[in-house]
């Protein structure tokens, strides 16, 4: 019987000193709080992922600076530590601590190298499981990619007697990435009869969002202990490993993975942590199993709400401006702004042009009051005849076109970023994936701004979560007619989004086929789209990732982001010439809107 | 004896139509020419690097197929061309094609995952090295990065008997790489006792400049035959291959090496491609092996060139606007405009506020004229005050700063969208690579645009390069007082650069230490920069992350350039914690200018 502690903390890229005060004092907790045994996140001591910082030989000096540190402060409790070791190369590693002192090391076997992962880039893969054993229990140690290997280094820790797996992650959210890693866990557990930790990271970096969400796992699979979702949080589980044991007189597997592992030569290293104490009677603790999860629009809602108040906050801004412009997206995400930072830190610009229809300023505004934020008006027609006027002369009599369309999206881009240089406020935009996706955005204009909270939401997502947000709030802080209207960039009088592209019940899942799944033309078409729009959807797509590249990062909720798991070249005729469609030169700024 | 042409190709990722025309019109020059065997570089199907569109099955199905077009199309020659060979996974992989068919494929075995590369994302690696036999020589096969490790498969493959070894590259430029190159394939050549042929990517695709520069190298290591810097080319090579066997009979390593390969059982793949026809008496073909290289400066200046026309053409414009200040950086970029796309194709704008010197608009409109472009002159104190009046009852009477300076470079970024718009033109931005490290730019200002020329050159390499153009010239092309005044961005009166940077002499060191060379504060200081300058210097840098992530692409000349390359997170206290640095929290657009 032993107890294990995980501390699925919220860590900072570079941040040694603040890391290391965290796990110092979230070790003491857990010793407080009886366990024998604490885990933190994958690279807890560096914070993930650090990038190109690895390449930075005072980076990865601090990084063993520091673990030594907290060793040094780590006294009559184990703990298993992620940090960046060094040796002829780098390491992804595991550290044990106990007493003052580092008395292992495991290395990360398996480095992910696809999706939001670099990790060839920079890491050696670690060459031998490792087993330990501490207060009579035997406890195998593994790291993130490792345990999503069904032959990873679990199992020979399994064949080679472990009872515990403790994994350390630093595991990326993606909507629903929850459930499906807590299968995973399951299966690994019943398949090797093996209790498992798995204790991920939480919080937001950059567009990353890591969700929590560690779990404990019995031998028999069944979750026996949740963390939240995304918050910081500690919970100590007493595991009782007799039933390891008993299960594995029934189940043949793990002895011949031994024969197996013994005949190949794969033995793991084995450590003894030497205890000099007499061990104490503890108590137990048991988690609840069940602790609920929310339902999926709330969730999103939790993920948009983090990655932004981590954004904003580790990036030393209090306060942040957004657009209002009456619609459903802006809306949301001035929602999504004061949940995470406080409606005192939020401030609402409304900008209506001579096109802007009177009611969505009135709509905007009094999202604004329902919110409780500051509210600015400030009318752009000055500025934007201004603008027409001086550019008369070289546009020598040319007819209006979305040139001044455009305009419109940068005088405000342009107050926005006024106010952020005056206030020092950050700009969060609030433009949505399927915008974003097909470019219907103005680079310079509403793309304008250092966070975008919804780049990763399709619209027909927005309408859910905002939806959602208003029935949990049990009042309509956005405003009914806001739902109701059409959405429109009000760019140009009676502009309706659907002049330009498909209504978005069609235009979102043809991009959920493309982008996340990679199919191609015919393959959506046959999936029950019409081949035109298909094409038309597709062509948009390419067309504008010069858009894409110069767009600010936002939180990631999706299997594939627009960010770096999807990097796609700009300079790309694969679409508009072998599928032989008609498309005008991407104009650097062709937006349709 | 045998005849080997390299065809140093510019293909177009995702242009398998292009592509595949491109390699057959060379497949019948090289035959014409007498060649025996030709050589296209590495993923010459696909273009390179496909980066994502590797993820799509049909990306990959029209590389198979174009395989087979263009094998096809190959009669009395031996064709090795690069594309993507799908088996249970994707290879990188090179065809050996003879009258009409694939004889054999070959897929490389060490893939680059560093720097600008990410082939462990897409790729399995191959397994076996090939040496195939025909007309009487034995060759052996590799693709770019296998050479570049001194026991690549070319060792192997040479201890089999390989005479020749064919390498075929998509290898990136920067400055000087060429040189590097050539002294390792010839100590690879000398090692092994074989003849190299390294056949290499030209031109542009993003941010990559791929220099051609193919070389024919015999086994003494002697470059015999050089193709030309950055433009296409085909060359034919009659080799000797007597002097191998001559050589070994000397040097006992091959011999070595072929004792080690047979006990480790290591043996190449051999193919034998057959000769139906008798084999014709061939002219012998030589080529110089001294062909001249430029100066660094012009190497520069015709990286620049290649970059920004094959970016300008391969996505569809056919003109560019610049705005164009009068200063060192906008003339420099016309001019490699002006030879990039030709004089009728630039635009150059002035757009003076009222604290530019009235020698500003003049030194940008005799440039425009002696460059032979279309130019016009746009006042912007107009706009500028109308947006001091609109934002004034916001501003709540706080003294004039930075967001005054960036208002005047957004109001000439709008200026510049607007003709992109209008006419579909490509705006080039004009920042420097010193500018854009420290951020020393206004995001949504001077940083607007489809493709940032010099984003890769430090300033004083652009006075360098700027010197020797009009020293090429033979005439004052960029007016003498453009290099005579002092830097300023001229967004207050009286401004300099030296008020917020060090002089560039002082800052460029310190930047290309932190930089390319990724050396700590303590260790740049140590080479004798003070310290607080270090300090100041890396804490801009890094206070800028998010700047240059929102920044266009543009052509990439250093060994480390500020795109894919260095892959920084945004959110990274690093340096501002680490060190204590006392820096401001960083502004969406905290930009000195």
């Amino acid at each position: 019987m032993i107890s294990v502690g995980i501390a699925q903390l919220n860590q900072v890229v570079g941040d040694f000193t603040g890391n290391s005060e965290r796990i110092v004092r979230n070790i003491r907790a857990a010793k407080f709080r009886g366990a024998d045994i604490v885990l933190f996140p994958e690279l807890a001591v560096t914070g993930y992922p650090p990038e190109d910082l690895l390449l930075r030989p005072d980076f990865v000096e601090e990084s063993e600076r520091a673990i030594r540190d907290i060793a040094a402060e780590t006294q009559d409790i184990l703990a298993v530590v992620g940090f960046v070791r060094r040796e002829e190369h780098i390491y992804n590693s595991a550290a044990l601590i106990h007493r003052g002192r580092i008395h292992a090391c495991y290395d990360k076997m398996y480095l992910p190298n696809y999706g939001v992962f670099d990790e060839n880039r920079y890491f050696c893969a670690g060459r031998q499981p490792l087993v330990f054993s501490f207060r009579g229990a035997r406890i195998g140690v593994t790291i993130c990619e490792d345990i999503w290997h069904p032959d990873g280094p679990h199992v020979v820790e399994a064949a080679a007697g472990a009872e515990i797996i403790v994994n350390i992650s630093a595991s990326p959210y993606h909507f629903g990435k929850w459930e499906q890693r807590e299968k995973m866990i399951s299966t690994r557990a019943a398949d090797t009869k093996t209790f498992f930790a798995w204790c991920n990271m939480s919080g937001g970096q950059d567009e990353l969002v890591f969700d929590g969400a560690s779990i404990f796992v019995n031998e028999k699979g069944e979750v026996v202990g949740r963390l939240p979702l995304f918050e910081e949080a500690l919970e100590v589980h007493t595991v009782e490993t007799t039933g390891v044991f008993r299960g594995r007189l029934h189940d043949p597997r793990m002895r011949e993975e031994e024969k197996r592992m013994r005949l190949a030569g794969e033995i793991p290293r084995t450590v003894d942590i030497p205890e000099v104490r007499k061990s104490r009677r503890r108590k137990k603790t048991r988690m609840a199993g069940s602790a609920e999860r929310p339902v999926l629009e709330r969730e999103i809602f939790d993920a948009l709400v983090t990655g932004t108040r981590d954004y904003v906050r580790k990036n030393g801004f209090k306060k942040a401006v957004i657009g209002l412009s009456g619609g459903i997206d802006s809306s949301l995400v001035a929602c999504v702004a004061v949940q995470a930072l406080g409606r005192r830190n939020v401030i609402g610009v409304s900008m209506p042009s001579a096109v802007s229809l009177p009611e969505s300023a009135d709509d905007a505004r009094e999202l604004a009051r329902n919110l409780g934020i500051k509210f600015h008006l400030l009318p752009i027609e000055g500025l934007f005849n201004g603008f027409v006027t001086a550019l008369d002369p070289l546009f020598a009599g040319r007819k209006r076109d979305v040139t001044e369309e455009n305009l419109q999206a940068r005088i405000r881009g342009m107050i926005l970023m006024s106010l952020s240089n005056k206030f020092h406020h950050l700009v969060l935009t609030t433009g949505n994936k399927s915008e974003l996706s097909v470019g219907y955005a103005t680079l310079y204009g509403d793309m304008a701004g250092g966070f975008a909270v919804i780049k990763d939401v399709y619209k027909t997502m927005v309408y859910r979560v905002a939806r959602h947000y208003n029935e949990e709030m049990k009042k309509k802080v956005i405003p009914e007619r806001v739902f109701a209207k059409e959405p429109s960039a009000e760019l140009r009088p009676g502009q309706k989004d659907s002049d330009s592209l498909p209504p978005y019940e069609v235009l979102d899942p043809i991009l959920m086929e493309y982008i996340e799944e990679d199919c191609g033309i015919d393959e959506i078409a046959r999936r029950g789209f019409p081949l035109a729009t298909v094409k038309k959807v597709v062509a948009m797509v390419d067309r504008n990732e010069y858009k894409r590249r110069q767009s600010p990062p936002g939180v990631r909720i999706s299997q594939r982001g627009l960010g770096k798991d999807r990097r796609m070249p700009i300079t790309n005729r694969f679409i508009k010439k072998e599928r032989e469609l008609k498309s005008p030169p991407p104009n650097p700024d062709s937006s349709p809107k």
